[in-house]
């Protein structure tokens, strides 16, 4: 039987989990994998944490070089995070013709060339399944599950910490300032939730999935980003006696005109599969040209979902000699005949405070006449105590500069009525 | 760039979409997969058909042995589906040394074994995604992408006939017989349509999947099997009213007791993912050990789904040498060692009359605390003309055995009560 010695970069959360899946996992993948996968040492600061885990004394490395100097080493697992040290580190593996495994997002979002260019000169695997959606098996779909299409769309909720927040500020009608407190004592959202809230999480995921589905580098610049920092209850509540769910999702669209790729929080219709992706759970609604639309769900994040993840690579790359890398064009950038769309199409919920004044609706719709956006429905709600009243809007499909250039042209109405949110609609 | 021939066995719905799929793609996996894939022969005795395609004359093969010595063809796509002749056609190929790529649920449930054999003999490739759940890639997530679990259980809506009628009977309220009707009308179920109504094909995909979640063989004859040709539009209401949908479902689970397989209709509750699998949408909900729950949702027929499946299983075949084939074992029927639990734990739904007497819930509550069975809702109907009162009971889990022996007690109430409908509950 094969054997396979493994080395973990780091026995953080995910780490942790990794070591536990392959150390009570050992017989079963000899039985049903046919390949013997052994811990053969793990890089851990804190070596009270790594001996708390189970790991004997003498596979706790001290250095990243004495892990890459191993022979038994085979496969080094990174799973610290961030993106200085984890560079360095995978690189150095790499180097030495070890195949890497990584979760980490940010790092192949930013280096997958230089990770991939050094793994095919070493003729070593690299692999990042766990760097997107957990333990869904989303990179493995677009690699071997649904390669013979031609992928038009891809719409995901891809961030749990995020989900979490807005399916319980949707559940409760409580506040995002107060969701976020409660994500962060349940220890779903970090001290600085900025990575996760403002949508850089989710865009760094974002770029390596649209880079394999749409067959070209999509880095990260080219995402429009907003986060869900500015949604407020009411929008939440309004939004849902309308039939829509508030969701971050990660949208990446390809057709004639180019690639399309934003993050943003959005309206979901009811009834639409992804409406129902709650609390931390996640999910990629695909589109191909011949399958038509497939939905992958699961488990976003977490100790061992995540460290399934890993381990799937781990032994793909165990039982495959051959395959050893994705798709992406080995390039840093955009290739330079890759179109990218801003001027996107989507329908929109706009907020607007307005005076009670009689003819102010027919300026309003004027404009929107004007812009070529056309109203699927309005909703005017009571008057505030200062006499002014909120109207709430849903267009139909229009064009992003569209809606900004009448936004500008309302506020600008002589201050008898104010934009107080625009976010965009998926129906 | 390598070269690639195919011939495909069969030019009906699936056979004329993958044809579609590889000819209109050509360019696109050159460019993609560094792969030139072409259509080198068809079998189709409907030679009109195969013109109207667009088969060139001269690609039309007379029989399976022109297709079998061609040098230039390397994968043989059988689409001709029933077992006879595929079967034979399949292990002619296999015998060549040409890899299979097959979408015949029946023949690989029933001779996987054998065609298995023949495969590793000639180190052909076999692949058989199509066989199961149309696009949704189902097969290489169980293979490629959860492997690190242990799969506990795997809930699938996999069959897209019966889920179209279950859908109509929900949302028009009409009966198993009118929407089966609409449903020949629009060539969602067939002339005769016994395979999909009582189960048969969704019991071949369970025992293809569950053979592979579960890494033993498990015959078709160990699935416990029942249709929906017995179901009510009263039950769906009554259901419905109580909070569940009602699906047909493919039930694999594996604990130390054994492996569970069973096909039959079931309520499931609503806010379950797999409540709104509407329909002809197939979903399989799986749990593993490390990755939790996971579900994968899309369509389950129909030409170019499962044509998309077909030409991903193309591709795979093309750019893999290794990892040809499952890891089934090689065996007719069930490993020795193999245990099955037939009283498998449901929960239970049930529609009785009974007299309108007193005393008559009292003997009835009765038996169920005999049968230690414990009841979560009993809704207590009008009564109807002739005086009897239907009666609706929802259990807590239970064994089905326990269920069994309680209604032919409760039938022997000396024709107090009847039975009338007994269905599981997925909770």
């Amino acid at each position: 039987m094969k054997k396979v010695g493994v080395a973990i970069l780091g026995l953080g959360v995910v780490g942790g989990g990794t070591y536990q899946i392959l150390t009570q996992h050992r017989e079963f993948y000899q039985r049903t994998q046919n390949v013997d996968i052994v811990v053969e040492s793990v890089l851990e600061l804190n070596r009270e944490r790594a001996r708390a885990l189970g790991v004997p004394s003498d596979k706790i490395a001290s250095n990243i070089a004495e892990i890459v100097s191993d022979p038994d080493v085979n496969i080094v697992v990174e799973v610290i995070g961030g993106v200085d040290a984890a560079r360095e580190y995978v690189l150095a593996a790499l180097n030495a013709g070890k195949t890497v495994v990584t979760s980490n997002k940010e790092l192949f979002c930013k280096y997958s060339h230089e990770l991939e260019r050094a793994a095919k000169r070493q003729n070593a695997g690299l692999y990042f399944e766990a760097s997107c959606v957990g333990g869904v098996p989303i990179i493995r779909t677009l690699l071997d599950g649904v390669q013979a299409n031609e992928i038009t769309s891809m719409i995901g909720i891809i961030n749990g910490t995020t989900n979490y927040i807005l399916t319980r500020m949707n559940e409760e009608g409580s506040s995002y300032e107060e969701c976020l407190k409660e994500a962060q004592r349940l220890g779903y959202a970090e001290a600085d939730p900025t990575a996760d809230v403002e949508g850089y999480d989710a865009a760094y995921k974002l770029s390596i999935l649209s880079s394999l589905a749409f067959h070209t580098k999509v880095p990260f610049s080219k995402i429009f980003r907003e986060g869900i920092s500015g949604v407020s209850a009411e929008d939440i509540a309004d939004g849902r006696a309308l039939g829509y769910m508030l969701k971050l999702l990660a949208i990446g669209k390809q057709s004639e005109a180019g690639i399309e790729v934003r993050v943003h929080p959005a309206f979901v219709r009811k009834g639409h599969p992804l409406a129902s992706v709650n609390d931390s759970f996640n999910a990629v609604f695909l589109t191909g040209d011949s399958v038509g639309d497939v939905m992958l769900y699961g488990r976003g994040a977490g100790a061992l979902p995540t460290g399934s993840a890993i381990v799937s690579d781990i032994i793909y790359a165990a039982t495959h000699t051959e395959n050893k890398y994705s798709t992406f064009k080995n390039t840093a950038g955009a290739d330079k005949d890759t179109k990218f769309v801003s001027d996107f199409k989507s329908a929109y919920y706009m907020r607007l405070t307005v005076e009670d004044r009689p003819g102010i609706l027919a300026r309003i719709t004027a404009v929107f006449g004007k812009h070529n956006i056309s109203i699927v429905e309005l909703m005017q709600k009571p008057a505030c105590e200062d006499g002014k009243v909120p109207l709430v809007i849903v267009t139909h499909e229009t064009r992003e500069l569209s809606v900004r250039a009448a936004v500008a042209r309302i506020n600008a109405l002589e201050g008898v009525a104010h934009v107080d949110t625009v976010l965009r609609v998926v129906t």
